[in-house]
């Protein structure tokens, strides 16, 4: 599993503070928390209140850049916030994201292509989130169909159901769930899934609980990757079991120490 | 999920004890006990240590049934200790089990059919544990194929798939659970699928977090019935939570209590 840390949001307090106050020292030991505890790309984000937004992903990505090298996924739903963030990082990096639409497309992919960068394609459109998994898969078709057209690699897209929070589309979540698997087969080779793991719980109680069973589910459905809190222990324990189960970790009686030193 | 309790087992000392001293009260509450964490049935099992398993077995079942209806799920490899037990039982009854060999099919489904009890049919015969889904699928066959020739319900009967310890049977685990689903469309009306889930994490650490990881898929899988512990409660945690997000159990915030009343 791919892992995408996802605490480095200005939508949390401490995270819009330290921008606000360029507390690099803060954003850092966030990124270095997370990858410690398993991430394997930072997910970036300056938050729905920046007021600087161009300014800001900048001085999150250069101040990232200074302790890590981990991949950086640049998160904004404007596009000239992340063109900035492209401009000035190096290494790996992920644009998070695109919609299905033709003009969001149209736009995404040469930025993708110009810079290099991995591509989330959401499947979603202007006209709302989809309601059941064939308008989940009909928009995940047109993203790929598009990068195909535009000459983007497979490897490099990775295609979001749009995961819903159980509280309010519970009637979705196993549609959601198998489109995680039907994805997988529009195109050979095949892109990868993804999901933001925590829309799940928006709004319940028992957040933790919900986000690890729902990720479980995906584990066996055959996810790629997940935007998530790596530092919630237990979820990184279920994930790494439900590795484990679906024969993607090896067994021995300290697997979750092991697959944490490794 | 029909939610079989497991404890009332001679492989616990507790257990076994209670049955050499024909002490009611053990077993009585641990029958209760389960009853109470949202087990539908009581597996019953005098244990391998049994010297006088005939005499054990009826004592239990008569010491269970004078607190409670509850379903009953006699539970050994011996015929005539399971015939005992369906003598003296009275209310819902299920045999745990029969194989996929003629023989035990011969033996078990008259004995199912005179006792009104359901059957639990294992993906098993003489040759041993199976190796992969085509095998448990033959398996599951054979004994639904026998059910038919006996006019045996399907509804009556619980198809298990042979659950392996992830130790031992790691790239078999996905096959496992793939049999679940497979094992529904055997036959129309469906027959029930269940598991003995502790198989999953014997001998291994982390028992509570392997088995709830398994089951979270199980329940994805389709899952209808499972023998376990009740009384693990983050292992009750994680079998509501995963209805929920399938849609079995109605979302409010406080579901996980919300079920335990119900």
């Amino acid at each position: 599993m791919f892992i995408i840390g996802e605490l480095i949001n200005g939508m949390y307090k401490s995270v819009s503070g330290a921008i606000s106050n360029r507390d690099k020292s803060l954003i850092q030991k966030c990124a270095l928390d997370q990858i410690a505890a398993g991430a394997h790309a930072l997910d970036v984000n300056c938050g729905p209140g920046s007021r600087r937004p161009i300014e800001d992903i900048q001085w999150l990505v250069k101040s990232i850049r200074e302790v890590t090298d981990t991949a950086i996924v640049i998160d904004s739903s404007k596009p000239e916030v992340i063109e900035a963030g492209l401009q000035v990082v190096t290494g790996k990096v992920i644009i998070n994201s695109t919609t299905a639409d033709p003009e969001k497309l149209a736009l995404f992919l040469p930025l993708a292509k110009k810079y290099n960068a991995g591509l989330i394609g959401l499947a979603l459109n202007a006209k709302g989130v989809p309601q059941n998994k064939d308008q989940r898969l009909e928009l995940a078709a047109a993203v790929v169909s598009a990068c195909v057209d535009a000459g983007f690699p497979a490897d490099q897209l990775y295609l979001d159901p749009i995961v819903m929070p159980v509280n309010v589309g519970q009637s979705q979540m196993s549609d959601i769930l198998e489109s995680i698997k039907e994805f997988k087969i529009i195109s050979e080779p095949s892109p990868w899934t993804v999901i933001g793991l925590s829309n799940v719980s928006q709004g319940a109680r028992f957040r933790s609980l919900i986000n690890r069973t729902f990720l479980t589910m995906a584990v066996f459905a055959g996810l790629d990757a997940v935007i998530l809190d790596p530092l919630d222990k237990e979820l990184m324990d279920s994930l790494i079991t439900a590795e484990l189960i679906v024969n993607k970790q090896i067994y021995c009686d300290s697997y979750l120490q092991a697959y944490r030193k490794s």
